[in-house]
């Protein structure tokens, strides 16, 4: 994925020199430097190794699941009928709360590892289902133990502009200005922040709420992406671009003056497939002219208990081919190498020189093949940090 | 699944009395006879259990696969370039025709190896990439053969009247008359035969050439089946129907006359949301016409390599639900009573005094979690006729 000269940057016949953590050297196997020909090898035979994979935006940690309300709908009840048994993000955001930080690990652990059986190397965590101080802190915290309880690199995001809580019901700036910053301040403080995302939609915040968030992230050092366009056009993404955003995410409903906005701050585009399914979206995001304007395009699960409860990037890789019309070469990048920079990770997402030694090796012949079956794990193994 | 009176038919704190391959006893584990009492047991704490899966529907015999094609479609190639390229069902036939037995039933084991791990038991396998009699065969013993290199049950299902191929271009009477029926003779005498099917559309046989096969599997005491009413509405169901089929399968198309005709003659319908996902299809099968007249609803993979190379039936779940507004007991029911229904298979599909003592046995709290999770596999442990 480190060289578009060639489809996929494909080397056949390749060898990789790997020491400890890192790559040190990658090229055709008959190329390799004498300074390595003593080293102890494996020999991976026919099979294919790409950068192992990552997932840019999750919602792993959260109490409880939302089957019951998936069970209600599809039997007909109205969304009204699913409200008053408890159900939508509050039922989430009220088992997240009451979940204790063990529970809510061990939780997202069985989320985790479905993802790293897949070759996931670097997994992007949110909060947002406490929207209380003490309930974002837990779930920042859990996500960091992920981090040290598996094999896995985590990303913390801070998504206390989620939703507004029951407690602030129509009073959306007291939340913000009251609970939501103050958290980002303390969470910061902690050390358990790596960037900062919100939801900008008529049904959470609006862009200048959004705002006064994106501005204590700028004081603080801390960049920035954001739900945007998922249900209609507010102008968030044109936002996040005007905060040089890492991402903005969702994207369905985002026209040309957002797409142009972000090719020109640099902000990737994000897309979850998964969520058009679960939701049965018919808007597609703007492909085409992300493509022509150059917006590097990501792919990532969502993974979360409403809206996509998904913990399959190579599925999502499908989706992303099949629904959006990507390339397999476009859905390998955006779990690659564009999923890297949107989690502004410099040294992930290719096999280059200086690149970490995180590697995912396949049982297949040709790279297409991850994005073409669907509900199959082809994995061989995935190398970590230069370790099996 | 055996008792619809409550909802799944789920039985709290339960016991199960296996003995040998069969299930003897179930019931409140209260109320569990005495003289099972002194049996060795194993506790499966808080999981659920249910029958194992059933995968009524799949081609997981064949050659090669169409991820290049895959590619090249989402490249922006036509229908034209890429049959010019040998792309389409004629390049399965030519990459079956030209694997040996053994190529062939190593690549569907891994498919197969897949279905196993989320709790499958038994699997139908149609043949119909041959399309010439060496062909076929080698088709179907690769799936006995299956069932003897693992723990699984396999039910074939001849399909000769899959497409016209390339030797019979604009001659398929020929091709039924001189190829097909001569086959299904010659693997029927074989033993290699537990049911007929076709594929009955524009771009493969008429009713009138499917019913010249059908006759012939009566005159055999074969079952039939048939894709039909998958592209366009050409009377297959009906004809099915008529000679008492296990199932239609497919059957977007499908209009009230053809389901009352399978609802009279006891006609399963198998929807396949799979093909449906793939292809992009838009019209839905008719699902509350099927419900109000008691038509047996299966769901299955369909899994083939070029309109739904899936490999997962728990996602099959989800589909149906997502994609097709099955409910998650109508999902749950489609792959284990109406599976077994939909293959003749009468000691299967429940857990029930007298079936088969194949238990799927799952970290979940309730069986709508099956079909809302998303590419996860939440499978403790698969009993297959009354081993772990
Ligand atoms: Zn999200
Ligand atoms: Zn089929």
């Amino acid at each position: 994925m480190a060289n578009s000269a060639t489809p996929y940057g494909l080397l056949q016949d390749a060898a990789i020199a790997l020491d400890g953590t890192d790559i040190v050297w990658v090229g055709a196997r008959q190329g390799l430097p004498t300074e390595y020909a003593e080293w102890p090898v494996e020999d991976f035979g026919d099979r294919l190794i790409t950068p192992a994979l990552i997932d840019a935006h999750t919602h792993v940690v959260f109490g409880g699941n939302r089957a019951q309300e998936f069970e209600m709908r599809l039997n007909g009840a109205s969304y009204e009928e699913i409200a008053r048994a408890g159900g939508g993000i509050l039922s989430t955001v009220n088992a997240t709360r009451s979940a204790s930080e063990e529970t809510l690990l061990s939780d997202a652990q069985t989320r985790v590892d479905a993802l790293i059986a897949e070759g996931v190397s670097t997994i992007e965590i949110k909060s947002g289902y406490g929207l209380d101080t003490e309930t974002e802190l837990k779930m920042l915290r859990v996500a960091r133990r992920i981090g040290d309880a598996r094999p896995v690199r985590i990303r913390t995001s801070f998504l206390g502009a989620h939703a507004v809580p029951p407690e602030f019901t129509a009073q959306p700036d007291e939340y913000i200005r009251e609970v939501c910053i103050p958290t980002l301040r303390e969470a910061h403080a902690q050390g358990l922040v790596d960037a900062v995302d919100g939801f900008c939609e008529g049904i959470a915040f609006t862009p200048s709420q959004i705002a006064q968030v994106f501005d204590v992230a700028q004081e603080l050092g801390l960049p920035v992406k954001l739900h945007a366009e998922q249900l209609s056009n507010l102008g968030g993404a044109q936002l996040a671009a005007s905060y040089g955003a890492l991402s903005a995410d969702h994207i369905e409903y985002l026209e040309a003056d957002g797409v142009l906005a972000m090719a020109q701050a640099g902000t990737a585009a994000t897309l979850l497939p998964g969520a058009f399914y679960t939701l049965r979206e018919t808007q597609l995001p703007p492909v085409d002219l992300l493509r022509q304007q150059g917006v590097p395009i990501v792919l990532a699960t969502d993974c979360n208990p409403g809206s996509s409860p998904l913990t399959s990037l190579l599925l999502t890789m499908n989706m992303g081919c099949t629904l959006f019309r990507l390339t397999p070469e476009e859905a390998l990048l955006g779990v690659t190498r564009n999923a890297a920079r949107a989690l502004g990770l410099a040294e992930q997402g290719t096999v280059a020189p200086g690149q970490r030694a995180d590697l995912a090796v396949w049982d297949i012949e040709h790279p297409a093949e991850l994005a073409y079956r669907v509900g199959f794990n082809p994995l061989y193994k995935r190398i970590f940090g230069g370790l099996a």
